[in-house]
């Protein structure tokens, strides 16, 4: 790729960034669209929709962007909880390591390359004719001494990055802690999932529970709440709402027809009358249900037990219950509303058959995503399309197009096809078996970046076949060669990547294209209410990967091709604002897993730096200069044990708080009058939805909505 | 092999065998060697020392055949624990197993071997000529249909040996638990091992661990005890026994040398004088080191730590105690007499290094044992022996010395070698890192098993260098093809083995041929005293993974040739009576894991199945029967699944006990007013030896013997 070529995507995407900025700057103040900008201020009430029309409201204004830069940890922590707060540190994270590595990489290692002379000497009169491989460690002749330059780089960056690695893993670790001694009661905290519960015959769920805790927990039981099987419930509630908001919006707009014929020839029927009539019968039904759904026999073997102290809760979920080990297995329960209610109604052959398909369906994903990956290969190529579709030649001959194509197009199609595997991953996810919302999305995460490592960087580096790229990893001892000659070639592919994918990506986000295009879209037809929109909460399985890709990039090319960080520092600086402005204006969290996604950068991060090891092992040896290969390998090595050594002294506090802590926080609290209220609603906290009596609205202002309610559960 | 090698080879092994157990027979009935053939009963008092010499005392009897016939497993849970319970049960285990697949092989599948004719029509008339190879499967021919019949056989085996091992994991489960149930209350039950204790300054490691489990566990909370580095003290020690013996010896035996001279010229000086004045200044010595290392510096940062309840000590070891999870690391404590004190001396460091150490020379022994291997499997290539050494020409071409030396002498050569690895096993493991005696045997066991199975098994089959069993390891695709080629070419071999190594083991065992020469080459030497000899207790590290090695060739070889089972059922006969016996005679244990010794067999099992299914996928895949190779597929994924189960169901059994029973087992004790006692036993039962007063005998019986001993501690 020619230096003209990036200078057409980086022109095209700065000019979408630009136009994104421009344009959010000015609908953000528009009252009309507060529901896609500012959801989380209107929910919480801070913000008011004003009609007034004032010439202020079209001029764009940067006011947001100094908002969002001074606004501190605490408030993000109080805005989007201490997941958000990791989330922003992780931003800072990669920005402060690709800082160091910048500096190093700009200023040492990019004027070592470009005066090499192993490809062509740099034409520096006219600079954009230059190939991009001239400012990559390709054009260092070989066995120059200059590469110890670059050898020097790479111990230096490996350990600045071990260090941050150790101080972030430590610093939340911590405050994890902080943010336990620092939370109210909740539920959670108290309570215990218990699964494979057994029933003698003669007895139930219920009863068998009750007998068991007060046996052997008689000092710290309080109560306990049995799951029950309710897909069929949800299905009804399901209707019933849509049926409701049907005469909500029959209701409120005059100009709907309100009368259809029954059948070819018959009367006409008053459609409010006969939806409400509908919606009785519904309603019936679902009392029905709700009371067979009561009885033993729609019991699941599975109930949250709460106890008096969450020092209580934790030896019984710690500690092995019963002598049969796969009876009364325990384990710490999610919050009440982060509880994955659907995994209960599944039988134990089911949820087995859905994990191996789960696993199919990920290889098959894998192997399917490799079309659209391939395509993408072949139109950075364009000597290649010409030979494909040879009519396209006098078009592809104009400079402009060449550029788009080679620069800007590839790329664009590879990140629509991306948006399309978080989704998917969380389907998949929550097929598996998880029993929080928390848990699917930790997991989509972890899915979602493998996936992403696996078919855009491997599947890039090596643009051959999945079955090329598995013979690859089954030759372990090759691995370093084959990527040393590899990964250098593919640096402009992946600088053009970050500025295509990683711009736009960020923009985009701040202008929330797909909630602003669905707003506009349902506008017409919906009569906008209050109640009805929801706070929307960050896709953390969706924006975590894509962050720590970048990371992936940033730190095996920083000694390749180290002008891929000046736009690696430009992405991290857009997203810093912009995910600051969103957790300000956007998103409220649904559910606080207080951290634990902080495990899965650091893995992440740990597998980079060890990619860059065999990566550099694998240059250094081609470029003969086997002493530093040689020299590399303690590198990874001590990255593992480094690795080791984290995963002992930080990850147990991320599974669950140790007995001290939870000690301390039970032993505060004890004299606390409001002890005996939260105890005594926590009795009814892990009531399943389906169960509490129905009501129509999701706002939680139901003051002014209708409210038609059940008084029996 | 031809038939009359093996012939001859059973000739002397049934000969060596018939001799071991005659003069066992007589030897055992002689005073003399009661402390060689009757130690247990000895110690135990039960066996008095008759010196009247009757003629009856000549003549070998069969009784003990019968005594040990007639005990039942009661007896053996009360002469040897519940791991000699478990040791027999691994008997009788293969017994069952090679029952079945014996009554399959011998009956079903011998005749259809040797009425194929793919190698050569068998020879009824001379059957001693015939090759060994004709009673194998290599004798079927391919894509015969008889071999479905091995196809059903490997099926049922599978299947019944699934049921087995399912039937007895499930039973020395429950075993473990009605043992724990019936135990008297014991230290290690009320006791944890807290390691990385941290200390403020100003503060010792008593301090700390005192205010810390005062603070977080007041409830349960008995006393502590701190570990202290010992090593210069129980090496003085060691001098003062070794002191201590001499005088005794001196003054009990009139006819030794009493006085030495000093210097060349010097007077001559009472011995018994002089070393007890060594004595007194050795024992001056260590009531200087043992107040010494009471002071705070020689701490180490270790602690046993007592509870009120086995629910209390399993709480605490169970949960992380401390934020930092490297700080207060809790586990299980082992038994008072158990702890392998060695090990707190050494610092982390050493530790570390000897770790790396020990994986180190683990590979070293690997790699340096298959040079007697490969020195024996020439061995068993006469004509490769006559191209080594031409002058054997004329002695090989004898029959005798050429069937003495294809079919006896390259297992005999084998087991000497193999003799010698358990003893470096323990040793290796004892420097590992573990606490306890019993963790050592345990890892000792599963090193000299996987070292049995790689350097035997493997290293026969694959007759090749390392780097070649290597790269076979690493292309797994064509393992099974491989196997197919190699195992049923080593039948006979495995035949010979099975008859020498195992028969003649079994009986050397019982006749205890080292230790017997060991007391005779004693005798003239040392005065025997009661007092002077201990009770050996039984080595599984070195018989375990010797049983499970001939069960992995019965169950590998079942199919391939029959013939091997026979052998093997003798041998497991042979060793049930033996064993039997020598838990009645001679063994007692020194600590009882309690049956943690099964999850080793259990593996051992499970891999050997795998192993089976691997080499019938090729067996059949070489016979053209792709069907049924095809077909076998499943049941190697089952058997994974399988024990996947087992080690949910069963394995956390085995780890700790579950919280029901230790609850159950403590109420059950709430009012004895034993227990009192017991407490007050606990509180020193985890000091170190070396720091209790110094006495010199090691017999329980100390009435007789004199005693020195210091009063302070």
């Amino acid at each position: 790729m020619l230096v003209s070529a990036l200078l057409t995507s980086l022109g095209i995407n700065t000019g979408l960034c630009v136009l994104f900025f421009t344009l959010y700057s000015i609908l953000r103040k528009q009252p009309i669209h507060y529901e896609v900008y500012v959801p989380r201020l209107l929910a919480e009430g801070s913000s008011k929709r004003r009609s007034r029309f004032n010439l202020e409201r079209l001029i764009p204004s940067p006011g947001w962007v100094k908002k969002a830069w001074q606004i501190s940890e605490e408030d993000i922590l109080s805005f989007a909880g201490l997941d958000g707060v990791v989330f922003m540190r992780l931003i800072t994270f990669s920005l402060k390591i690709f800082v160091v590595a910048g500096i190093i990489g700009i200023f040492i290692l990019l004027p070592v390359n470009c005066t090499g002379d192993q490809l062509e000497e740099i034409d520096f009169a006219d600079l954009s004719n230059n190939s991009l491989d001239v400012f990559t460690i390709s054009n260092v002749k070989s066995g120059s001494k200059r590469l110890w330059v670059h050898f020097c780089a790479v111990y230096v960056v490996t350990g600045f990055i071990w260090w941050l690695l150790y101080y972030e893993y430590n610093y939340i670790s911590s405050k994890r802690i902080t943010y336990f001694y620092s939370s109210k009661p909740q539920p959670h905290q108290f309570t215990i999932l218990v699964r494979s519960i057994p029933v003698s015959s003669g007895s139930n769920v219920d009863e068998s529970v009750e007998s068991f805790f007060r046996e052997y927990h008689p000092s710290t039981y309080l109560s306990h709440m049995v799951v029950r099987r309710t897909s069929k419930l949800r299905n009804l509630i399901n209707d019933g709402k849509k049926m409701y908001k049907r005469i909500v919006h029959l209701q409120s707009d005059p100009n709907q027809q309100k009368y259809k014929r029954v059948g070819l020839f018959g009367h006409k029927v008053d459609l409010i009358d006969h939806y409400e009539k509908k919606l009785e019968d519904i309603e019936e039904n679902v009392r029905l249900v709700q009371s067979e759904v009561s009885l033993a026999e729609e019991e699941v073997r599975a109930a949250f037990v709460s106890f008096k102290s969450r020092y209580g809760a934790a030896i019984a979920s710690h500690l092995q219950q019963s002598v049969n080990p796969t009876h009364w297995i325990t384990e710490q329960a999610p919050e009440p509303h982060d509880v994955y209610w659907p995994f209960f109604s599944s039988s134990f052959m089911r949820k087995w058959i859905s994990k191996l398909l789960v696993i199919v369906a990920c290889i098959v994903l894998t192997i399917l995503f490799l079309i659209p990956v391939l395509l993408v290969q072949g139109l950075t190529n364009l000597s290649q399309l010409e030979i494909w579709f040879p009519f396209l030649k006098s078009v592809l001959t104009l400079t402009f197009v060449s550029q788009v194509i080679t620069g800007y197009l590839p790329s664009l199609i590879l990140q629509l096809f991306l948006k399309i595997v978080p989704p998917i991953m969380e389907f998949l996810s929550s097929i598996q078996g998880y029993i929080s919302h928390s848990d699917i999305e930790k997991s989509a995460c972890n899915k979602v970046l493998w996936f992403t490592i696996w078919n855009i960087f491997f599947a890039t580096v090596f643009s051959g076949s999945v079955l090329y790229q598995i013979s690859i990893i089954l030759d372990p001892k090759n691995i370093p060669a084959k990527l040393a000659v590899a990964v250098p070639a593919q640096a402009s592919f992946f600088i053009a990547y970050v500025v295509t994918s990683g711009w736009t990506s960020t923009s985009s986000e701040l202008f929330r294209i797909i909630p602003l295009l669905c707003s506009l879209i349902r506008r017409p037809f919906v009569k906008s209410t209050d109640e009805d929109f929801e706070v929307p909460s960050i896709p953390y399985h969706r924006d975590i990967p894509r962050i720590l890709f970048f990371g992936l990039l940033g730190t095996t090319y920083f000694f390749l091709a180290p002008l891929i960080l000046p736009f690696l520092l430009v992405y991290l600086c857009l997203a810093f604002i912009i995910y600051r402005n969103q957790f300000i204006n956007v998103y409220a969290p649904k559910y606080d897993t207080a951290g634990k996604f902080w495990p899965i950068v650091h893995n992440s991060m740990i597998f980079s730096l060890v990619l860059m090891h065999a990566i550099a092992v694998g240059i250094f040896t081609a470029k003969k200069l086997s002493l530093a290969s040689t020299l590399i390998f303690p590198l990874p090595v001590m990255t593992l044990l480094f690795n080791e050594y984290c995963r002992k002294r930080f990850l147990p506090n991320f599974i669950a708080y140790p007995a001290e802590v939870l000690i301390k926080k039970d032993r505060q609290e004890e004299g606390d009058p409001n002890m005996a209220e939260f105890f005594g609603s926590l009795v009814t906290a892990y009531q399943d939805p389906a169960l509490v009596p129905i009501r129509y609205s999701t706002s939680t202002d139901s003051l002014n909505s209708p409210l038609i309610s059940s008084s029996e559960v």
